[in-house]
């Protein structure tokens, strides 16, 4: 059987183009004691994958050039020499950017019995759904009584750190840019603030006006003027959760930082970076919370789904020009 | 009885210069019910008192203008109608930049019994010392096995800090300027590591030469170079303290802050800022600390004096030239 996938056929300095990702195919090999055969269908891309991108150990090995790229899917058994994997079961796993995977099963997870969509566990029930929650709880401690600030707010992670900070009762701020993304926060209770075209005093002073008292918790995805502007509203004990700051990602060279850093004695702030990988033990505990609100509706989400292994580099791509509204997935 | 005490006569932009202050004099009132009088010995001068000059509150009010500025002094009671202070106690309090102070007896401390010099209360046993000792502890949450970074390595707050974590049997490395500072750290066991004439990437080099380990608690008292050079050689779950960050304090408009703040997530570091005022409860377990061992000579401490109330304003000034090795004192 052949396998299509994708590899990168560089480390990209600045924003990568379709010349990074080469489509290539291979013959799988047989079945081993103990793999799983997975016919995959649903893709997903994330802004982390980024830093994959760059041939530099993070907190995670680069992608090998030449090789097949990775990256959560969700697909379905096709053939099992492993004892607990049934054909036909449902997994999510590791072994994206290619249609048929060929894993290990210890490394597979069978998809949890429920109503939920099976792609919702590439997004809102599974690894952003599961950062927001992270971030939010375990990195910035956050109770009823703060006033929240998320940016990159309708973005996979931003649209449930919004939501779940509503969720506990709190005074909501997201910060997005294009009109139907702010409409959509207005839509489910959340002040929205555009960054488009704006300085980070101007995207301050409307983040005042949206949250009068103040901002005790920011959950922070974006960096740049997004942070300088956070900032400048911080309340005394503020927490910043710093999930990721993609307006760096892709930049040739870094960009200087907020130039109001000392805020954060000022206002005796905590800003901590989390991966969300550290914190998987507590996945069960964030679904046994969220599932039932995804289930009811009392949580809402949004994808982006691009059609068919080709188009998965150019949904890759179209997460730095904010093309995407909620998560983005590749639908086979 | 007349005070001669010093006002600030405007809020300066950029660095304050000698004509930012105005001695002046005036009788003393009559003493009233709970009042002491203290004919003071030592002033302190402190980088935090640049924040009280900018007419903004921050964590603490701005000095006010044309009236007697404040800080901490030490000095003996002369008059006393408080029952429970004496004549000839010795005291800190917070009626500095003047001769004579005129206080409720509440706010005044009577200093402890015990075998140091009346002025370390404003240094390495006061406040200072107690900084150095929170931010430690406390925020950075600092372990035996720790890799330490301090800057301001030789200052009144650094010196201690870099000696508090060799008495946990950390690695130390310390920044400083002046090659008489670099010598005295490397005296005492610290690496020292200078930051003159260095860009960030050549102070982040040096400081990986200096611990090859890399850094797992950063005790921050400068900003600039030295943050960036910091977060490049962070290990993972490492803690920043911030105490401060004095590059910053006389800009005319704030500088940029580090281009590679994204380092906290790769790294899951935390950063946090702290005002040693929050954490006074504890001070009781940081003299018991500290104490017996600047008595036996196991921590020791340095002072910068200049004399007569007249040299306060250039003791303070000097600060921000790195004019001062340990702890800048004002003896009258």
């Amino acid at each position: 059987m052949i396998s299509r996938f994708y590899t990168l056929t560089t480390y990209p300095a600045g924003l990568p183009d379709l010349s990074t990702f080469a489509l290539e195919s291979a013959e799988l090999p047989e079945l081993e004691e103990g793999e799983v055969r997975i016919q995959n269908r649903w893709l997903s891309v994330d802004p982390y994958m980024r830093g994959r991108m760059t041939g530099i150990r993070t907190y995670i090995a680069p992608f090998e050039l030449g090789k097949p790229m990775e990256g959560g899917a969700i697909g379905e058994v096709i053939a099992s020499r492993h004892p607990d994997i049934k054909e036909g079961q449902r997994v999510s796993h590791m072994g994206g950017w290619r249609d048929i995977a060929q894993l290990p099963g210890e490394s597979v997870t069978p998809l949890p019995e429920g109503d939920a969509p099976e792609q919702a566990y590439l997004g809102v029930l599974g690894m952003p759904g599961m950062t927001a929650w992270t971030g939010l709880n375990l990195i910035a401690e956050c109770k009823p009584s703060d006033n929240v600030l998320v940016s990159a707010a309708s973005g996979a992670v931003g649209s449930l750190a919004v939501q779940l900070a509503k969720a506990k009762g709190c005074h909501v701020v997201g910060i997005a840019g294009a009109a139907h993304k702010l409409a959509w926060l207005e839509s489910i209770g959340v002040e929205p603030v555009t960054y488009q075209d704006r300085t980070a005093q101007e995207l301050s002073d409307a983040i005042k006006l949206a949250s009068p008292n103040g901002i005790d918790v920011y959950f922070e995805n974006v960096g740049g003027i997004c942070l300088e502007a956070a900032l400048a509203q911080l309340n005394e004990g503020a927490r910043i959760a710093v999930c990721g700051m993609i307006e760096g990602y892709n930049a040739e060279a870094p960009a200087p930082g907020p130039r109001n850093l000392s805020q954060l004695v000022v206002r005796k702030a905590r800003m901590q970076g989390f991966i969300v990988a550290d914190h998987w033990a507590s996945y069960r505990y964030f679904l046994n919370e969220v599932t039932p609100q995804v289930a009811d509706g009392r949580i809402v989400y949004q994808e982006t789904i691009k059609e068919g292994l080709e188009s998965t580099p150019e949904a890759f791509l179209a997460l730095f020009s904010g093309a995407n509204t909620g998560k983005m997935l590749v639908k086979l």
